[in-house]
Formats: C-alpha cells, sequence, structure tokens
C-alpha cells in the first residue's frame, strides 16, 4: 500500500527526491540499452506489464490487474505505453511519458491485446519473435499470443535481466538507503519482542516501524522457536516463550520502489546451549561468505564457500536454500548465489548473503546481509551487529 | 503485508474463527467441481501457483515468486500441491495438506517446471490442454509450456471463473463483515479530512483504521480536488483545499481473505455550485444502479440503467469506465457490470455499483457499493449515507 510517512523530516524529503531525479535521468539510457540488448537477442518486440521492469524503464510504478497496461517498445520505431483510459491521468504524470515517451488509451470494450497486436506488425513484416516480461499475468500473455498468432514469446528478462544486474549510482545510493533504514528497525526489536507476546504482536510493531523508516512495508517474518525452522514462516499466533531463537527478517519499499530486506537473529532469554553452537557456526559461514564476494568470482562460488562451514559442522542438510537472490526494485532479483551459477560478480550487482540453519520442531537461525560488489571488494549495507542478540526473558 | 490487529476482540475473533472453519468446509466440494468444470470444458489438467484460485480450492494462501509453487489437479487421477523445499513447513499446515492434499517438493538446484512435466503425462499418454492460472506469471509459463512440449495453454478462468463467480453462504458472510468493517472506516473520515492536510496524510490514517478493521490493507485513493478527476488516482502530496470535492476509495483484506470496496465523496467546505449538481445526478444514478441489480438480468443491463441518468445529464463522456466488477478473494473478478456482458445474475453473486463522473481539470466524483444479489433482489453490503458528506473547512 502506497502509505506516505507524514512524520519523516524535511531534509530526508529532499535527499530522497534528489535521489529520485538521479534515477530518472537513467530512463533514456536504459531505453537505449534495452534496444541494444533486443537486437542481440534476436528480439523484435518488448512488451512489458506492471511491475519492476515497466518501473525500471520509465518510472511508471502501475498496478498489475486485470485490464492490460504495457510499454511495447519495438527494436526498430518507436515504443509507447498503452493503459486504460481510466487511468490516463496517472500515467501522464509518469516520468517517461512527461519525457516524450507515447501514451496511448484503450476504451473499456475494446480488446487491448488486439490493439498491442494491431501496432505491432506480424511475422510478414518483421515480428517474429516477442519479448514478454518475466511477470506478465498468463491471461495477458495468452491473449497477446491469440492477437498475434505466429509469433512466438519468450522471457523479456533476456534482456532486461543483464542491465538490471548491474546497478547505476543512482540505484546504489537508494539501496544504500533503504539499508540504513531497515538497520534502523533492527535496532529498535528489543522494544518489542518479549515472551508472551504472540509473533503477530509482534509483526505488528515491526510494521509499524518498517512503514516509519520507508514509503511501504515490504514482508515481516517473526519465527519464533520451531517456527524459525520454516524459512518462509511469516507471523503466527504463536506465543513467545523463554529461551525461545527467534528468527526477525524484514523489509520495506522506499518511495522509490528500492527495497531493504536484512535479518538477525535474537533469542528471549537463555537459549539451548545446541542453539548457540550452532550459531557460532552460522556467523562464522555468513561472514566467509561476505568475504568471499569480490569482482571476478562467481555467484556458485560464493554460495559454496558460505555453505561449506555450515556442512563441516554436520548442518548441510538444515540448510536448504540458496545462499542469496538479488535485489533492487524486486525484493528477488538476479544474481541468484546458488550453486552452479557462473554469473561472475561485477561493480554494481547486488544481492543478499543470508545462510540459515533450520532443525524441524525445534528452532532455527538465519542472518542476512545485502551487499554491494565494487572494484575492490564488498560493501554491505547492512552494519548491525552479526551476534546473537540476547534480549531478557 | 499480513500484520494481525492485535486489539482486535476475542469475540470478533471467535466470530471470524467459527466464518473461517464454514470456508474450509467448503474446499472438497469445491475440488470436486473443479474436475467437473475441466471434464466439461476439455481440459485435461490445471496448474494453479499463488493466487487467489490457489487459494480458493486449497485455503492455501502463498505469496507469488520466482519459485514455482503450483496445486497440479488432473482430470484423471490424484491432485498434488508442489512447493519449494523451504516452504514445505508452511505448506503442511494449509487446509487442503492438512485435510490429505498430496504434498511434493523441489529443491533449489532442480528444474520445478520439469518435475511438473514429468507428473502430468504427455499427448501420447492424454494431456492435450492445461488449464493454467490466469495470473501465472509468464516465467512459469513458459518454462511450463517448455516441459510440456505439444501441451496447449488454456486460462483455468474457463472452469474457475464459473465457480468462484457464485459465493457459498461462508464466502457471503465474509463479504458482509468486510462490508461492515470498511463502512465503519467510512464513518470516521470526517476526523482526518480537512483542509491543509495532504492526501498522503489523510491516506496514512485512513491505512491504519483499514488495518484496525481488517487484517491488511487493500488499497487507499483520496482524490482531492482535480485528483479526483483521475478514477485510479491514490495519493499524492496535493494540499487539501476548501471546496475541494475528495472521493475517497478504500479497501481491506480480512484475514480469510475477503475483501472491501468503497467508495464515498467527501466535500470540505463549500463545492461549487456544478458540483452539487453533479452529484445529485451520480446519486441518483448509482441508486438506479442498485435497484437494477436482480436474479435473471444481464450485468449489461445494470451497466445501462446505471449509465443512463449520466448520459441523459449531459455527462456520459465523463463516465469512462464499467460501472462495476465482481469481489471476493480478488478485488476485481466477474462478473464485469460493462455494457454488452450477457452474464445472468445470480443468487450468490457479489460486485460493485460504482458510477463516477469525471471533470478533467476540475473534480470528480464516485459512489460505490458492493451488492449481493439475492433471489429476490439485492443486498447492499456497504449502509452508509449516500449523500455528499459535507465536512468543515
Amino acid at each position: 500500500m502506497p502509505t506516505g510517512n507524514p512524520t519523516c523530516s524535511v531534509a530526508s524529503h529532499d535527499a530522497a527526491r534528489t535521489r529520485q531525479q538521479a534515477l530518472a535521468a537513467d530512463l533514456p539510457v536504459r531505453l537505449t540499452q534495452a534496444v541494444a540488448g533486443m537486437t542481440a537477442a534476436g528480439i523484435d518486440a518488448l512488451v512489458l506489464t506492471p511491475g519492476t521492469s515497466l518501473r525500471y524503464l520509465t518510472g511508471y510504478d502501475a498496478m498489475p490487474s486485470e485490464r492490460l497496461t504495457a510499454l511495447v517498445l519495438p527494436a526498430v520505431g518507436e515504443p509507447f505505453l498503452l493503459v486504460p483510459e481510466l487511468e490516463r491521468l496517472g500515467a501522464m504524470s509518469s516520468p517517461a511519458v512527461r519525457d516524450g515517451l507515447e501514451l496511448a488509451t484503450w476504451s473499456e470494450t475494446e480488446n487491448a491485446a488486439a490493439v498491442v497486436g494491431a501496432r505491432l506488425s506480424g511475422p510478414a513484416d518483421g515480428t517474429r519473435t516477442v519479448g514478454i516480461d518475466d511477470t506478465m499475468q498468463a491471461r495477458h500473455l495468452l491473449r497477446l499470443g491469440e492477437a498475434m498468432p505466429g509469433v512466438r514469446q519468450v522471457l523479456a528478462g533476456r534482456v532486461l535481466d543483464a542491465l538490471r544486474l548491474v546497478k547505476q549510482p543512482a540505484e546504489l545510493a537508494e539501496l544504500r538507503a533503504a539499508g540504513a533504514a531497515i538497520d534502523r528497525v533492527h535496532a529498535r526489536v528489543g522494544r518489542w519482542l518479549r515472551p508472551g507476546r504472540t509473533e503477530r504482536q509482534v509483526g505488528a510493531d515491526l510494521a509499524a516501524a518498517i512503514a516509519e523508516e520507508h514509503a511501504e512495508v515490504d514482508f515481516v517474518i517473526v519465527g519464533s522457536g520451531p517456527n524459525g525452522a520454516s524459512p518462509h514462516h511469516s507471523l503466527s499466533d504463536r506465543v513467545i516463550e523463554s529461551g525461545d531463537p527467534v528468527v526477525v527478517d524484514i523489509g520495506g519499499v522506499l518511495a522509490s520502489g528500492y527495497r531493504s530486506d536484512c535479518t538477525r537473529t535474537y533469542v528471549v532469554g537463555t537459549p539451548h546451549p545446541e542453539f548457540v553452537a550452532l550459531y557460532e557456526v552460522l556467523q562464522a559461514a555468513q561472514a566467509a561468505g561476505v568475504a568471499a564476494v569480490e569482482t571476478g568470482v562467481t555467484a556458485g562460488s560464493v554460495d559454496a564457500i558460505t555453505r561449506a562451514p555450515i556442512a563441516a559442522a554436520g548442518y548441510g542438510a538444515a540448510f536448504p536454500h540458496r545462499t542469496g537472490h538479488g535485489i533492487g526494485l524486486d525484493g528477488h532479483e538476479p544474481p541468484w548465489i546458488l550453486d552452479g551459477n557462473g554469473t561472475m560478480l561485477a561493480p554494481g550487482m547486488a544481492f543478499s548473503v543470508e545462510p540459515g540453519i533450520y532443525l524441524e520442531g525445534r528452532f532455527g537461525a538465519r542472518i542476512e546481509d545485502i551487499v554491494l560488489v565494487t572494484a575492490d571488494g564488498v560493501e554491505p549495507v547492512n552494519t548491525g551487529t552479526h551476534d546473537l542478540v540476547r534480549l531478557p526473558a
């Protein structure tokens, strides 16, 4: 929900506005790069629906819906943004349209996919392959397919992932600001996390704090005791007990759309000795993973280096997920820090390093930082303590 | 964000739990009806990804992501739910899995689409047509297509829309509860809406109130002055001025997933005389639309009856959108109250009646109720005043 934060200071508003202007200045070069990428990939046009790729290329932050909104970007010829008539005024105020991108509309009783099909020439005229937004809804994809028979549909990610993978300076500034924002929330967790409260109650306090520090809440995970052993647990009515380890994985969205994502593990009261030992293994593994990040190594090698100390301690099977994921406008995007991924790290890439150890029925732990790849190493955007945070029972 | 409301009373918690149990009791019959619908439509299997159809059939409320989660429901044979290994514990606690639905998992380095393809037999064995979730992301759809070459992909909505269109009693109870919740928020708008405040500030207060009355915020529109002329405006930093009409269109999501959606138009101070006249036309049109709802009439005729008085007053072109949309687990779902839609209204259908009049650069107005079709007429779930609400300047 795009609800603003009325209490945030004028100074931080101004800083955010300056950063947003820097982001908007990058839009024209992104469109040019996308066209170059399409040509290299043999794709004749991209069709992008509301989501982060549309926002990346146009600055237009539209909601996915049953009504088709699409940026149509041909390799040859002029791009246009097609929107439902009732969203025309909103689209007019988007950065790319203000900058001259053609705006077209369709009315409630028209077939919007046919409007796209009519504007993109068919196979006889050269349009053979269309790159479809990776997150386009099936209803739009299949209707576009009917409107453009004989045209092959492939994922637009083939072109756009390579662009979005390497963040521009204005994007890195957003990710640093998001990291600082979520660190401020983690610094306050001790106020809310205590025995006798439910995960949901703690989650409501966290959500309010995330909203204060960002434009929106992205997600809140409070995994207490055995719930910490479910990596994608969200919130439950479980009452937190003395001695519980608690995994707190939280993220927010800045007004620019860039995201934070940070996990710390807390314990209320005195934890089980095995948990303390397990946490030490995890902390060393996460530090090794971050230290392994540098230009020229592969994403897969960062995964392997993070995983090794956990496996050596006998917890290999208790770490069932990849080490991390890229982050930017999407909370999860390339590069995937995953076994076998040969993607070579390069300056400007941004991703999480977030190993976990999960013992079903007992407890779990995870430590997550977002890191930026730099010319001479790595820059974590999250700087809060990596030690187990011990709170009073 | 699924954050709960810690202040809500035990009694309302108990009522919500009773309603949720009634919803879960309906799941087995829904699966049976879906299989019958597939057989009639010549579809050999449904593949449903996280979204409202998956939730409708299984009670599993999963988040869409780059990792494939899918309910695979063959016309012949046993269904199964495929989830990423790291979400196994969460999926195990979903109603359908607790009730015996097979749970399968894939690990981080497997090709999940190939797992589905291997389980669904190819064309030689009888699987010729697969019904794809209407909101499935293109990346999953295209990978499933590669994993099942020669299999035709059609929209699962061909089967599921007909089921979801007619709400069961437990669903109607949810929609009534949601309607009452959003009515309580509208009843408090006068506390927050006044000149000198920005739309975003008012929106933050509305979001907090929606969250108090529901499990989550769905959306907040505060369209003041000229922004009211953009039907899908959300929030801006515009400062509300004396004399402004303000369109407030808000919705929330109950813990069960069912939604509210209600628009009222307010004015702070003394409005322009043309606005007052325009509002009277709108109010009469909206009342005529609601009164036209009954079993056996078409959705298109409700649109026509709502539209007629607006056109007669000379505002036809200023009402550019359909009269309404269905509501349930989705905020927008069939039936579409749209020109030419021959869908015959029947008891258990639920949708909005929400005409608007929009004068670009000046102001706009909209009135929206959610209504239920009953055996003998119509039951609005929103009961707040339809008069123009005049607030002090």
